[in-house]
């Protein structure tokens, strides 16, 4: 509701509290309303997932079988909800899907499971249709995309890994039957049906065999955000020109199943403040933005002065 | 239940059920779901609501009490949600919030509650960053807004009305108290303090009083949009060219809480399919647009011809 | 838990509040407790039913088809609940399962959904080993049994009737299944696999006319109460020796799927006091029980004088 | 998700369903029951606790401030419910309440909360009836008791742990109110008023020092049964006529809150077999029942040949 009187009740809440709700005598529909708060002390994951994203995705004509325009427009309509609610530790994407993973004792909207999918369900798409220009330019959008969410409950820290490491391996398993599938349909000269019948039945390795052998592809040689998607994790690096320490959220694309990520991050499980992490090379669009070295509005580089 | 016949039969379901989801044995994290099936015969009730909108209509520098192009924004999203989802019946917008009311025996998503509220609000969303250049043309939007959205189900047909009428009651409320408001403020050059000072405490007809006494306003005048909110309906009207029947979603400003809006009405509560409304003069440009006559893309009227 | 202290209470509850929860540092954990309040304005059925109840009834030899004290204690149960759970409106019981319907309006425990169906399970379980003896005499209760119980909600009349059609409807089902299978072994001489596989895939017809042409039994003079199971209704009827107006729980064997048993006891659904009830012929032992002219403990009929 | 290959999986389950399912018009009111699996992977607590037993204690005359029977009863009907719900890992009682706590990875009745909580209440209920001759002899029941029940998920061991310390410090306190508040009227002659007034605001402290100091009562000296409840735990034993390992259901009185339970029976955090436990002194009743040394139906010990 809009509030135009909120600042002068700030501390008179509770007197007046029957007064303002015994507004009319409808008021007691109210009482329909269920409270849906989740069990406290488990990690809180929302996944969204695009709505006849099949469909959208061939009227806006997106390559095949990634487009990575798109992939980068999730990533920054992502980027924009992690940066709004700070219990999110860690969020993980792959085609038109994100989970973000909030801490496990987080007090979000009292924890009102509702609330929490909503509200960052409503963010993620705002952010979608408000940034499309950015990726797609003279692509117009040609109609308001949506989203669906759902929210699950984790009660460990393995769990968790194992609900990260699930997203992961669907990512990689879709992702190579896609490459397969586009591969014999676009140098194949395969149909779709028939794409899709010369892979019925087969295993990961007849894929990468069908990829080496009939078409010179090492699938291994493929983008590491195609294979892996994208994790976003909290952490300060250091300004390329003040030298001084910032917290950005990083993109990144490797490994999340085995062992080694979770070593090297273990202030995710741990709940901890975001940790130094070392970047190697230039810094990319993403985080030069929220540097604000690069001004996404005038999508242009600022001068080095 | 004493089961004298239970042993004859026993083996059946699981076997494809593995097959079809062991993609990887992290899959077991899928079970930790919970299926939230929202109890059948019941209507069900979509209420949407803008996140920090007393920030965001300040940031936009809404005009005050009411931005008709903020509100108009608000029922083209509306319009969309309805026109994509056709087991909603009626839908009752104002200020920043919307509710949509969905069929007693609606099936949509199996009547999983966080599907349908998901996907609900974020096309809303969507809907209104997508829209809102054609409302707000020069004025750009500064960042992505954001609502919520929750899930309420009322048995009885008159639980239903009620709830209606609450949110009407409401509009009602808020619309004399923050339009007696801005008045002591625009046109009596009140502070904030002093308006708020001025207006505590007082009924319904003392702030008709000031309006009237203070400053000549009658505030039976002021627009219906404004007083009622507005209510979508699905109705058949005649297509001004061609003359025939055709279904499009109505914007109505009218009392809903009386008996006569039930009456003229009567196929809502039914659940029959949209009745003929005979519309009393031009018709405006939200219904225009659906009947293909004005085409929002170009932004102007089609040629008469 | 057991308040000593109780009484001394009641007037100061809030202040004290806090001081009372903060007993030990282990009070965080009363806030996993979930909320389950269950929706307003709807029919509440909490039905029970016997664990391993095929058993139960095998180990202590209860009559085949029926065993007429076995359903005379469910009913004794099952009126020592509606006794105690005053918006219980009407029960219906049959083989070894209760459906308890409280009125749409009730407050009971604030509607909280394990409250209410943990009570009525926990007193109804309770009442069934209590008065075990009274029913099966020198035949004696071997281990304690069990009930699990359910709780689902009816937001409309026709829905609860059609719970309460439903399960009559199950126990003509079963009945006319059971009296035939166990007259083919009776009478016929069948073991329980040839039996079973007589009556596969027949339908009622089939059944009626294996037992009249087979065993001149015709169906329909079976008695009421295997047919029809249970009704317990609140009624006043006359008290046989005062005369006055007393009001009792009846137990009634008759059909509650057609129009006629809702026209005559139209207070049910109207969520009205209980009608008089003219009892044809001579009240039996429940109901002597209920007017103190049984005494229960002593079994045997007092002196009418 | 992208669904590139969703074509080739289709038509599969429904036919079945509805032929088991369709017995008459009327089962559609079966799709109204919501599913509650409760989420896993987390301790699952059912608590029982008796309805107005402070009434029912009056009625059947216990002995104040702690009935031994009403204890040994209440432990009685626990360790039947644990023998036959195997997942049950350990059970804790005070008063007149009870928590049982299942595995973290039961699968019980399919994690379905309504039936975990109500066949336990159920079977505890019933057993209290059944088993009350055995401690209260010549005292007869005057009426069926009942005891309600919830459930509670935990998510972690520290969660469960805290939990049970929460109800064994909640007996601490209770028991040396009660004791003090006892002794105050049995052996001090104060009216209930009076020493209900006397302990109002008084510490722990305040009231160790009332009973030593007026009554030459040291409170560490009560019965540990009293202190600390009951802990009922899975352990082996030795048969003390044939030497052999047997598992039996434990009763311990000892603490729970410190580490040293814990560190000894760490089987039970761990979800392993029940270890072997070294008991030293006499086997009391509870368990000689257990080893079918002592008939509880005979009420005698057996002979010892």
């Amino acid at each position: 509701m809009l509030k135009v009187f909120s600042t002068l009740l700030t501390h008179i809440e509770r007197p007046l509290y029957t007064s303002i709700m015994a507004k009319s005598k409808f008021e007691y529909v109210k009482s329909f309303e269920i409270e849906d708060k989740v069990l406290p002390n488990c990690w809180i994951v929302v996944r969204i997932d695009g709505q006849h994203f099949h469909k959208f995705s061939d009227k806006h004509k997106f390559e095949k079988p990634n487009d990575i325009r798109a992939l980068k427009l999730m990533n920054k309509a992502a980027i924009r909800v992690m940066s709004e609610f700070k219990d999110i530790s860690i969020s993980y994407g792959q085609s038109d899907e994100y989970s973000f993973v909030l801490r496990k004792d987080t007090q979000l909207y009292n924890r009102r499971g509702s609330k929490i999918m909503t509200y960052i369900n409503s963010l993620f798409t705002s952010s979608y249709v408000y940034y499309w220009k950015e990726y797609f330019e003279d692509k117009k959008l040609l109609y308001p995309p949506s989203f669906d969410s759902r929210i699950v409950l984790y009660p460990t820290d393995e769990n968790i890994r194992d609900y990260l490491s699930w997203r992961q391996a669907d990512c990689h398993i879709n992702n190579l039957y896609n490459t397969t599938f586009w591969t014999l349909i676009q140098k194949g000269g395969l149909t779709n049906v028939e794409a899709e019948q010369r892979l019925c039945g087969t295993f990961s390795s007849d894929k990468n065999e069908i990829l080496f052998t009939d078409f010179g592809i090492n699938y291994n040689n493929e983008d590491e955000i195609y294979k892996k998607g994208t994790i976003l994790l909290k952490k300060r690096i250091t300004h390329p020109r003040s030298g001084k320490k910032r917290q950005v959220i990083l993109p990144l694309h490797e490994d999340l199943i085995g062992n080694k990520f979770w070593a090297l991050n273990s202030e995710i499980l741990d709940i901890k403040s975001p940790e130094f992490y070392e970047w190697n090379g230039d810094l990319p669009k993403e985080i030069l933005i929220q540097l604000h070295i690069y001004d996404e509005n005038d999508e242009k580089m600022e001068s080095n002065g």
